[in-house]
């Protein structure tokens, strides 16, 4: 059993409704899920989620409260596992229930709720919780949030994330690694996009392994722009809402359009 | 400036008080450090240290903290910017007063304070404290702590923490990392020797970089085999508390000596 308490999401007065709900009970779900199972069945997977990748029960449990909060407020949700539930809303909750939840049923304390609000198929704005100690951000499309990015703008001296490195994008890992000044491995995007949104961080990466849905990246396409960063694809496939969850990015989020730039120009070789 | 607040260390009732008042006092310094200064403030480099790097801002400011600490109770202390400072006495306070510096001074939030109490030339006891969230890890030498590994053996599909990669040594951590499940950097040794004595990750190792410190080990020393695991040098290198922090090595902890001895071989090629 993981022993460390989960504290409450610190969310700020200003959020949407149904934001602040499914953070809050996504951290009272996950509370309740260390509680209740040990590391191993945490992590037990018995589905193929809407991304197709396994689901485990700790993202079941997780994803099933916030079902919940949508389903109360009559809004459509896009999740992880559960894929697209359409209730006839113009107005879509997209979230990602656990991000990092290899870290979450392990008991590496890097796990967090993301989750914006989509009107039509815009994104308008947006929450991140991480669920090990109630640290939020906040952020209202086309709006300055309480953060801002280094400004950083050149990949030389950069603090870089990245994801894992794959055999089949070993090169570009390497040449990103290679000029960072440094190089961490967190494995949880919405925490490490938001590093970056508050200036902790220069930049974050998925060195082309198409890893990414939009729900890993959908918080941070609100958050970052108003902080002085920026967010796209390696490849400059847009950023799009989509219902079907296999659709995959090599998502980039820096501090600045100009080192997001260089990111994906140096992944793309 | 970094807003986060820095909680008091959660420090377990049974600590040796030198461990206790050191641990509380570095907390305190860096609250205050963040509440004075900002990012690069902090960063800021103005000499070089014991170990043969050069000593930031923050670090020398929760040093400062433990050496009064040290002073009140007429011991000896060895750490990483000062070096070894001899009062004469039997004991002495080894300590990393911010392990992971960088994160810290950043705003990454992944730092520790990591000490140990050594009689004559033998680590009896050690504490560390992550500082940005108070969470505690507490040992004694040839006793069981409160904590477990994972018990892993084998390093195909284990869970592993590496330091970056470096040039010097890029086909050894690329060794590990294609054979490891999960791979992460956090970038903070002394918190990632912890979650493998916790049981949260399989292991955690210095791909022959040559990185290492005693400070940086030490608690690591007195708290794996008691959970289960192991701490060794990738080259059987003793590891041994020496004034000369200059020296180094290529650690390994692991949740198992077989998991340390296959971690090793691997990076050794």
């Amino acid at each position: 059993m993981i022993g460390w308490p989960v504290p409450d999401p610190q969310i700020p007065s200003a959020a949407h409704a149904v934001l602040a709900e499914a953070a809050k009970a996504a951290s009272a779900a996950f509370r309740d899920a260390r509680a209740r199972y040990d590391r191993a069945q945490l992590a037990e997977t018995s589905s193929i989620g809407a991304d197709g990748t396994a689901s485990m029960r700790l993202d079941l449990l997780v994803e099933g409260a916030i079902a919940e909060v949508v389903e109360a407020h009559r809004i459509n949700l896009l999740s992880e596992e559960v894929g697209f539930v359409d209730n006839g809303s113009a107005v879509t909750l997209v979230a990602d229930p656990v991000d990092g939840t290899a870290n979450a049923a392990a008991g590496v304390p890097l796990s967090a709720f993301s989750g914006a609000i989509v009107l039509d198929e815009t994104p308008v704005e947006a929450l991140t919780c991480w669920l090990d100690t109630g640290r939020c951000w906040h952020a209202v499309a086309g709006r300055s949030p309480e953060f801002r990015t280094s400004g950083r703008r050149s990949l030389d001296g950069a603090a870089v994330s990245l994801l894992r490195p794959h055999e089949r994008s070993a090169d570009a890992w390497w040449r990103v690694a290679k000029r960072a000044a440094r190089v961490r491995i967190l494995s949880t995007t919405c925490l490490e996009t938001m590093l970056v949104a508050e200036g902790s961080t220069d930049a974050f990466a998925d060195a082309n392994s198409d890893t990414h849905r939009i729900v890993d990246l959908v918080a941070a396409m609100v958050a970052l722009p108003g902080a002085g960063g920026a967010v796209l694809d390696v490849h400059g496939r847009p950023l799009e809402i989509d219902p079907d969850l296999r659709r995959r990015w090599s998502g980039v989020a820096a501090a600045t359009p100009e080192l997001a730039d260089e990111l994906a120009a140096t992944i793309r070789g």
